[in-house]
Order: structure tokens, then sequence, then C-alpha cells
């Protein structure tokens, strides 16, 4: 690969090796690159302040764990083709292509119903035009429609090398260093039998500290309270932007996130009008932060409060509980919200949230992992015996919360 | 403290300072000093190759907790005098100092029925009287006879700053990552209410952490079934040295170990005795470990093998299971030793070995851990919503485990 | 400090705690929470992805050195005042608050003639009033005006916090290693006689690495050739945007950029007019690099092509040498740049670059480093014997460097 | 490879996989078994008490490095044959396994003249002759007899894999955290031209750093003066044993130290009786330490002190200068310790010790590290422009040291 740069340094693995001139090209493109100005995150440095690695940079690690899991395969055994590798490498790099900035608070506001794979899959067509028909097998391996299944089961399991990089990156960032997950231990406990990725048995213990290490970041940093705060505030900064464009009113934003705010995509528009997809390519934190920041100024009183807050981090106050909160209770802030701020009710919605976020550490069934015996034999993890906690793990634990002024709140 | 060193190297924490004269004192006497010589697992490094370190390094690791936890607890005002603080600091660093070396494999050979704990207090006893009274307040609070009951929970609890030290320390030095856990943040969550010792609710998820990692390096490291091969041929060895002592043969060793191996010392002799104590104290690593070595040479078949067995590491083949052997089996191999080694039924006895291990990696009820909650209830982490799995975690997992030469192997 | 978070998790120190509640609330001011959107490194991202690190964080991590430095200094001895202290740590915090986006590549753009650290000073009196005058020790020990010349050393010096901090987490973010310093280690070596700080004579190997390490971060990151590039393409954008400006062009902007793209703003005028100070606060990443993304669409080619060169980051071909190039090698290129991209040679003369880059890695004299020897003796560094190399280290390295199209190189 | 393992834990490199069957039968030779019980640092750990690691754990590291170095090679389009990398492999594994237990201490008691390089080859030749001439290619390549002169630079020059990995080693072990090198980075370096190793230009500062932080090493640890000072205690130790055993005098001691304790052996003798060397590769550290230990009841005054001084770790005191002391006074501080001791001259001649030791952190010429540019030009790195430093870090620095009992120490 004459002239083309093939080392990439990331504190996590040291080096990043491009395994081809493929990848590299893929890498160059803008597509790629726009995932340089995404958070992985989003907000979260709020809270964090390291955690600042994007889309792409996460992108890469997966990509890396993938060939070391390759190699790792192939000197057990598995036969896997030069294609299929290449394959597999360009589906776990494009596996993210298809999120939006601030992906979760955005997805409600820009285009529903849409999922970002869905939309990782569009860019991953209009990159196989690009390329001529080189992605044909990263494509399928995607969309699990190639028979070795695990291949797929790299990509996109409770195993894959997405999340094996993920929890690993976000621990390193946050540096809540619990949350690291030796992934070269688990890599080398990985195994193929029937075209079924599995763990060695004697892998048992490092999975179920995997789980946990996976359910400690939920906890600890995906739903941090604070984190669930700012984003709740951002949906609703989205949602009266959106509102007062409906309304006539003429927000200043960038070109790219002006179309999504005046127009109303549905899901068949994003994937019949190949321009929207373009303009979707175009968007990424910069554009949203960027209005925020201009929206200070707004005439309109709730926007310029919340887009105030957000950007000097002057959070609402956010209590969180195991319990349903009582149901007069947000009706009560609001009033109160209307009069300290002098505001109708429908306006003081926007000051007052009550939602829940809930996770199950781990999925048994569908996408499971699978425990490799020595004989052979091949079981759910979380029928193991001595696991009876990874079944225990398998509960969806849900927490709710409320969002309102401090200077607003009511004791119980 | 002129002239005097008072800050140690430690590639774990960076540097552990040494927090008074009297603290530097006990550490260079000699019956601290001896713990340089005895490694914290023992032969575990027939495994992984970097478990070298001492009781000696990891005695000074727990004090440096104990030291920052000390810090943390008054930061949050939890009063802590002076001679309270020194008190904690000396009694967890001499928490070990009555342990022998190898030490479980030792504890049955050597002195029955006693275990190191009480040789702890006595050494310290010993040393209280070459300090003049002033570790008189270490030793209450070692024994738990001090009022302010937090302070022994520092040093021996399910959360002890002993524990803290070890799990970190032992998963450094073997390399299996996964068992590190952050202290730092453990201790800034620490909490005293009632003179008792709790974490803050919030900290919930990392305790949850704490104790899955520490069942995983119990079966990864502390359990691990080529360990328990090396250790449980040690056993057997000291056993055949005593036997062969008790019948007259004259085996070279070192002399305090051949103290040990010629007498027979009651629990009633070890306490009231004070000079064995003394010869205990002159016993280390290289005493066990020498007379193996020139045992390499002795007359005897059965001592003669399993010495340069162990000492070349040729371990015996161990096979491990969730349930317990078929009687028969054990019965079959010995006579398969009988043949291939020549050797009477009791001399082959000493190559087939069967046996159990078990671990719970948390107990409830007593030595418990505390959840503190915002409004002042405290419970056993075990009963605490949403963490079913603590409460599994509690049942003892038992394994089983035979270990013979593996020429003489039989099919199931 | 009820009601305030005063732990910050940090990937490099684990915890970052807020020592008083002056500090807390100087960092929860908006001019502060500024530096949160104000990359430390600005493009080195393009080279190096991890390199997202902010200043609000150096700035903590500073601060957190500060603490640690002068719990150090007083337990040798040195009397340190609580106000001293948090003078001393205040003005490592705001030592930065000066800094606007991009700093090197906007200083000539924006506000010429002005340095950051004047600006720092004109927030640091700004904020002094908001606080009715908290922070008057922190400005005296800031300007060096306070009679204890080793508080300022600390803040500022060729050993001061400001750059153990950032060494340490630039190598850290970017993954370069061998950059990394032990902090730890240097400040415990640290000492202060005759008001003036100094490194114990035994510390001089660890200094002598540290300013290798700085002098390797020097021309691996701060100065790599590809950094160079991104940032000399982004100084040829910002040139032409405000050319075009000043020729009536109306190009989109943020408001507060829109500020300093209109206005040619005088030293002078800053610092008089204190509404400039304040749209200057409001000036962040966001506002440089989303007009950058919005001029992509400029109809001025110049503009547009730049500007999607980097935001693609296609960058231009650079080349380096320690020799200067030749004198018609630039007008050679520049000939070329016009035919293939049609522009005039005023237009061509945005794509070719050439300057030079140079740096010593020690500055003996003023600010010098002073090694303190047992017997009181107390030498600059770079006069030690046996430490001829850092005496070397001294000389100014200058490097040549020319940027232009790959398509329009020419051989030598 | 069925059944064998082939997977070791490294808390450094994560995991060491052995690269065949063969280098694992090797590994499982007593010979090299052996090099378990011989500490890298000898008494190094009275300093940094985390510095236990063995001779065995860098043998192997070194061997993943040469692993990890050869594949770089290759992708380079070096050409190396699977027999050369294997060679190579054995080479690097075995390159230190005729070190003695505490080397430089015992090489002037145990075999005068007789560097452990030639030991290391007659131990080779014995494997090669156990493995039946498979170590034919190994040893050509120790003893640079293989025309491809890069596979020798890579076991034995001053950038080897040696030297990368005990670097590394050292410095993790001990916590001095400077002295930790990019290993990756440097081989990822690395290129072959003409058959000759290089690094490529752009490497100079990492290449500088190395040379660092070596020098670092060898004052803040090698040299340290606590461990210069244990190691001349046990040089002293030595050499009384041995004129008390040639004075009839009967030692307790294990049975192969015994036999170079009572018999003179040269270097002729030990090349040529192969029952010597066999002796030899009984010997280890727990062979001189037991040893010592039991020396603790010796008659002899001189040899009872010195060995219960150098088992409780009450060192003497060590004096270090950048000049040579005065002449006199040894002799006076000699005659002081005469009359506090009770000692002859001859006696108290073991408690006054003088000596000197020197350092070049690196040596130009022969051995030299290449750089190679772009152009092909390869010179050494001392030479090269903007590396003045380097060839000042050739000089030669030495340092002279007293020991002697504190007591008697005289003012100057």
């Amino acid at each position: 690969m004459p002239n083309k740069q093939k080392i990439i340094n990331d504190p996590i693995y040291g080096f990043i090796t491009i395994p081809s001139e493929l990848v590299f090209d893929i890498i160059e493109h803008p597509y790629f690159q726009r995932l340089r100005r995404i958070k992985q995150l989003g907000l979260t440095a709020y809270v964090y302040p390291g955690a600042l690695h994007t889309r792409f940079h996460h992108a890469l690690g997966a990509m890396h764990l993938m060939v070391t899991c390759i190699d790792t395969l192939r000197s057990k055994g598995t036969e896997i083709s030069t294609e299929e590798a290449e394959g597999a490498i360009i589906a776990i790099l494009l596996h993210d292509i298809g999120h939006g900035p601030f992906s979760h608070a955005l997805e409600s506001v820009i285009v529903k119903d849409v999922d970002h794979e869905e939309i990782s899959l569009l860019f991953m067509n209009k990159l196989n035009e690009v390329f001529e028909g080189k992605l044909n097998l990263a494509i399928q391996i995607f969309q699990n429609k190639y028979h070795k299944n695990f291949l797929h089961q790299l990509v996109s399991s409770q195993l894959d090398m997405d999340r094996l990089d993920y929890l690993k990156r976000d621990s390193f960032f946050t540096g809540v260093s619990e949350g690291i997950i030796n992934s070269d231990r688990i890599i080398s406990m990985l195994r193929v039998a029937n075209d079924t990725l599995a763990v060695e048995a004697k892998g048992i213990y490092s999975i179920e500290k995997f789980i946990i290490a996976r359910r400690l970041m939920y906890w600890q940093v995906y739903l941090h309270k604070t984190v669930l705060c700012a984003e709740n505030m951002l949906v609703k900064i989205l949602k009266r932007a959106k509102y007062l464009v409906k309304n006539g009113v003429d927000l200043p934003s960038t070109p790219p996130f002006n179309f999504f705010l005046k127009n109303e995509i549905s899901r068949q528009m994003f994937f019949d009008d190949s321009k929207i997809a373009e303009v979707f390519s175009r968007l990424d934190d910069y554009d949203i932060f960027t209005s925020i920041k201009m929206w200070q100024w707004s005439d309109d009183k709730v926007l310029n409060l919340l887009c105030n807050n957000l950007v000097d981090r002057k959070l609402l106050h956010i209590e969180i509980s195991n319990k349903a909160f009582d149901g007069d209770k947000q009706g009560i802030i609001n009033k109160r919200v209307q009069e300290k701020l002098n505001l109708t009710e429908e306006e003081a919605s926007y000051f007052v949230i009550s939602d829940s976020v809930s996770n199950n550490a781990y999925k048994p069934g569908q996408d499971k992992i699978n425990l490799l015996y020595r004989d052979g034999t091949m079981i759910d993890i979380a029928d193991a015996a001595d696991q009876l906690n990874i079944s225990v793990l398998s509960n969806t634990v849900e927490k709710f919360f409320m969002c309102y002024p401090k200077e607003c709140a009511v004791k119980d």
C-alpha cells in the first residue's frame, strides 16, 4: 500500500493497522470522515469530561478487534477466506455509519421510525456503488444473509466486536475503570462450532465479568442521572425548535439541520429520495450544538432559557427512583414552574420531564452467548450450571426519573 | 523523620509513603522483614510467572489504602484521632505477620489447628513488648475490642483494606486484568454511620463488580487447577518428609524447618513456649523450597520423585469436575500407579490426590457489606433491591478434583 | 460543601477533587464552562483521533497537580497558608482561560498582538469582580507580584503544573506513550529554597527525561507535519474569509465569529471596550468549525475548495526539511496550481504554504529549572555536571516545510 | 500443538503465545525451568519491593518481542523463513540461560573469567544434543555466524529484543515508570537494509528517548546506591565463606553451592568437565540465600555479622560521589571498625568497601544503532544531525562509592 498511511495511534490498543487498501479508501470517504464529528457518547462529557471520543474512533477500534479475532479463529482451525475477512472487517467498520449526531435525542425529531442500522445499510449501499460492488460480501454479512453465520455474530450479537470495543473505549475515556474489559482474553476464548460463535467453557468467569461490566457502565455512565437530564433537555430544545419553526418562526441554524427542522420526513421519503440521505450525511454534532448556541438569543423565552442552561451547563434538577412517581407530582411542579418562571402550562411542560429508563444486562434467547464444552455441547450461558446469577441478570431493571428546576421542588 | 527512608516505589500505587516513625521502625524489624521472603501466592507463579510478589509488599499496600481511607472518612466528618489512625495502620500492616511460607500447604504439617491470625496476634504482642506498649491500640483494633467498630472492619471484614489490596495486587502481578478493582473508587464511597462501616448506596454497582472480581480471581487464580495440583504435590512432599523423619531417616533441611519436621508441635506448646515462635519467625520460602531441592537426591523413591517433579515443574495431571468422582476411580488409578512406578499401595497414594475446593463470593450475615441510603437506612448488600444476583453469589460453589500421573489415567 | 459535586472522574488521575467552594463556583461560571468547547490540541485529532480533550479538562488536571504539589511542599516544611494555596490553585485553574478556539491559527486573524495570557488576566479580573475580590491573591500570583516567588513558578515556569499536566494529558490522549511523564515523581522531588522552586539533586534523571519527553512531544505531536498542514490550511481559510468579508461578501457564520470577521479589533480596543471581551467569551470551536462547514457551499472558489478539503480531511501535501527550501520552488509550484486549478496567482497563493517551525527543548536562564544539592547549592540544570546533554538540548532546532496540492509537486 | 499449554499470562504484554512445539519443549526442560528461580535483578527488591521478576519471565518476554518483530519485518518485505524465525526465537529465548544466581556478585567467586554468554552457549549446545540438532540455526545466529546479520542484531546489539524487554520489564516491576519504553513503537520502526538492522529516520526521537530511559534505569535502579551496597555486602559474604572453607571450616550449604565453595574451578575445567556444568545447572537463588540464612549462626564473627545484616536488611551506610574518595579515608574508617567491632584489620576490611561504577548510555561504533533515511542512507544515530545530545550520551559517566558501618563514619 504505497503512500497510504497505514497505522493509526490509539491510546487503547497502541496501534491500529489498516488492513487493506479498500479499507483505507473507505475510511477516507467523507461519509466515514463525518464520524469524526459525532461523539460516541453525546452529552456524557458533561459528567465525564474525557468522554469526547467519536464514532470514528470507535469504528476503527472495532475493526482492529475484528482483525485480531479473525486471526485467532483461523489459528484454531476455522477457515476464513481473505474475502470473508475483508467483508467482516468492512461490515464492522460501517456498522454505525448511519448514526446521526446525539443519536438518541435526535431520532425522534429528525426522522421518525428509522433506526440507525437501516441508515447504515443505506450508506453501505451507496458506498458499494462508489466502490463498484466491492462491499457486496460486507453487506451480506451485515444483513446476516451470508451462510457463515458466525461472521454476522462477530458484527452483531451480545458478544460482538462492537460491544467489546465500546465498553472498553467508553470506560477508558470516562475514567470509569471498573468498566474496562479484557477484550484480548475474551477474543482468545472464542471459537466457532457449526458456523456458530461460542466461548470456550473455561471462559465463563470472563464472560460473567463482561456482563457485569456492561451493567455497571449502563447505570454509571449511559444512564447516569446527570447525562439523562442533559439529554432530555436537548430533546426538549429540539421539540421546541421544531414547534417554533412549524409556527413560522425563523430560527438560525446550519443548512442541513435547517432542512430537517423545516421538513417532516417520513420513513418512506428517507429511503425513496436519495437527496435526503445526502443532507443527512452532512449533519453532525457541530450543526446541532452550534444552532443551540445561536438560539441562546432567541426571542422565545422557553427556547432561550433551555439553550442558555444547556450551553452553560446549568442543568435541571433530577430525581431518580426505583418506583414510579406519584401522578400528581408532575402537575404540582408544573404549576410552580408556571409561577416562578411566568410561563403558560404548555410552556412550563418543557421544564418538567418525567420518564423511565430500563436495562437488562443480558438477554437470553436470540443473540445469546454460547458456551462450548470440551465434548462439543453448546449451551446458552444463562443456563450454565454455577451461573445462576447470569440468569438473574436477564431481569429487566427499570428506573424512573423526573427533571425540573431545583427551585420548584416539592417535598414528598 | 530525619534520615529514614519514607517513600517506597510501588508499581500499583506509584508511591507508598510511610506515615510515621513508629511504623518505619516496625517495618525495619526482622519479624516484618521476614515477609519479604514469603510469596503472597505460593506456587501460583507456576501458572502466572509474574506472581512472585510477597506478603511484605501486600502489607505495605494495605497500609497505604488504610492511610487513604482514613483521610477519606475524616473528610466526610468521621472523627479519627492520630492515635486511632496509627492503631488502624499498624493493625493492617501486621494482620498477616503470622503467615508462614506456603501457608495453606504447610499449616497442616507444621502446627496443626493454629490459624495464622492467632500467630499474627502472638507476634503483635511480641512487637508490643519491643516497642514498649505502643501497639496497644493496634492490638485492640485487631481483636475487635476497641469501641469504634469500624476501625476493625477496615482491618478485617468483607470490604477491608486487606482484600482491596490483595485483589488488586494479585490481579496486577498475575496479569489477570479482569480481577483489577478500583480501590480508589470503592474507598471514596465508604462512610461510617453508628460506628459501622458502610458503602454509599450509589456505590452498589462498584461493590457488585468487586464481588464478581473476587469470584473470578478465585476460580481463575487462587483455585486454578494447575495451582491446586502443585500445592497438593507440595502437601504430599511435606507429609512424606515428616513420615520419613518420624521413621528415623535423616533428611537434609535448614535448621528452622528441621525443627518443625522433627517435633510434633501442639497448639498449646506453640503459645506456651516462646522459643517455638522464635524458630517459626526464621522460617520462610527459602527453607521449604531449598529443602525440597535437596531432597531431589533422597534415597526414598517417593520423596525423590515428588521433589524432582515439583522442582522441574513436571506436575501431575489434574482433572476437575462439578460432581464428585466415582468412588472406585481413585482405587483403580492407585493400582496403575503401583504397577507403572513399582510402588506399594501406600507409596502410590502420594501420587493420587482426590479432594474438593469450594468458594462463595459473598457471605451475608456476619462481616456483611452494608449499604447506606441517603435517608440513613443501612442494609446488607445481599438484600438490596435490584441485587438479586448478589444473594445468588452467596451460594457456595464446590468443585472436585483428582491428580495423578498422566500415564495412569483411566477412561470414564 | 453540601449539594455541590466535589469529585470529577479523570482517566489520568482517577479522581479530581474540587478543593473548595470558591473553586467550585469558578468552575461553574460560563467563562470557565466555555473551555469545555475548546480542544486543547486543535486539529491534532486529524492525526491522533483520541486527541479531543479540552482546555477545561487540562485546567482541572493542572489544578489537581497543584493541590498535590502544595501538599508535598508543606510536608517538606514550606509554609503555605490556606489563602496562598487557594490563590495558587485558582491561578493555575485560570491560566488558560483567555485561550480562544484553535488558538495558534486564530490569533493572527481575530485579535492581533494580544497574547492569550493577557486575555486570561482580563478574564481573571472580570471574575474577580463577580466574586467580590476573592481572586486578588490568585491574580497577584499569576502576575508574579506576590512575594513568595515559588507560587508563581508553580503556575508558570519550565517546570510548572501546566506543563506537567499537558505533557501527560496530551501523550495520554494521543496514545504517544513515550511522552508520558511521571508527574507524581517529579512533584515528589520538588522543594522550595529561598522562596525559589527547585528539584532535589537526585531527581536529575527524571528531569532529563521530562525534557526529552517534551522534545519528543514537540516533534511527534505538536509540530507533526500533518497537523502543521491542517493548521496552516485553517489559517488560509480564515485569511480568505476575512478578505472576502472585507470586500463585502456576505459569509454565513455564527454571531460572535461574525463580529470578529467584520471588525478589525486592535489591542487597544480589546482592552478598552469590555463588550469585545464579552463577545470573545462566546467564541469556541463550534463557531469556527461550523462556519467552515457552511462555507463549503461558498461561491468563492478558493474558500469553497479549502473548506471542503479541510472538512473532508483531504489535506495538502506537506514536505519537511532541515534546510530552507529553494527560493524558486514556491513560485514554480504556485504556477502549477494556477494552471491545474484555474486560479489567479493571488488565489493560488492560498494553496502554497511555506514556513518554518522551531523548538528548543530547554531554555536556560530565565524560568530555568534549578537543581538543589544537599549542601544548599542551587544551579541551573543545564550547568549540572554529567548533564552536558541538557545544555545541548538548549539549542534551537528549526525545520522548514512547504504545503501544496500533491498533483502540483515538482521534482527537486 | 495438542495438549500443550500455548498461552502464558504476562502483566506486561497481556498474553505471550508460545510459537512452536519445539519452543514449548525447550521451555519445559529443567535447564530453562531453572530460570524461574533466578531473579532478574538480584537484591534490587531491597529497594524496589516489586522487583522479584525472574530471568524465566524476561526470556519469555524477549521471545514475545522477537515474534512481533519478525512479523513486522516480514510485513515490510524482509524475507525470513520459518526456520530462521524459529532460530532467532530460540536464540533470544536462551540468550541468558547461562546466568547464575546473583550474577554479578557471584561471577568472581564461582567461576572466574567465564562470562555468562559463554555458559549460555555451552547450555545451548547441550540442549542441541537433547533436541537432536534442531538448535543448529539458533546457535549460528547467537554466535553471529549466520549470513543474515540482522538476526543476530535482534538477539544482541544496542537495540536487541533483550534490551527492549528488560528495560520495560524492570521499570514495570520496580514501578520506576520513567523507564518504560514503547517497545511496540520501536519495533514498528525497525527495518532491514543490506542484511543490517536499522531504525527508520522518523523514529529518531523514540530512540533518543529509549537511550535516555536506559540511562535513567542505570542510575535509578541498576546502580542505585542501596542496591550497590547490598550487592557488595553479598560479594563480601561469598569471599569470607570461600576463605573459611579454604581454611577448613565446615560451613553448611546446599550441595551444588558447596561444590563451588570447596573447589577452585578454572575456565578450562568448566568447559572440559561436563559434570561441572551439570552442577552449575542446579544452582539458583535458593542455594545462595538459604546458605546465607544458615550462616547467620556461624561461629565466624565476620560471616555471622554480615549474614545477619544482609538477611535482616541492616545494610551498611553508603556514600556516593562524582569524585574519587581521598585515599586515607578508607584506612581511617577501617581503624574505627576494628575498634568498634573488635576486629583485626583484615576482618574489618569486609566492612569497608570502596569502588566505582560507570555507565555510558550509548556506545557508538560496534553494535551501533543505525538510522535509515528514505533515500537509503544509513548512519550511526550518534552522528545524526540534530542529535548532538546522543553523541554527548556516549561519554562514560563514573561514580565512586564507599560503604561502611554508619557508626564508623568520618567527617570530611
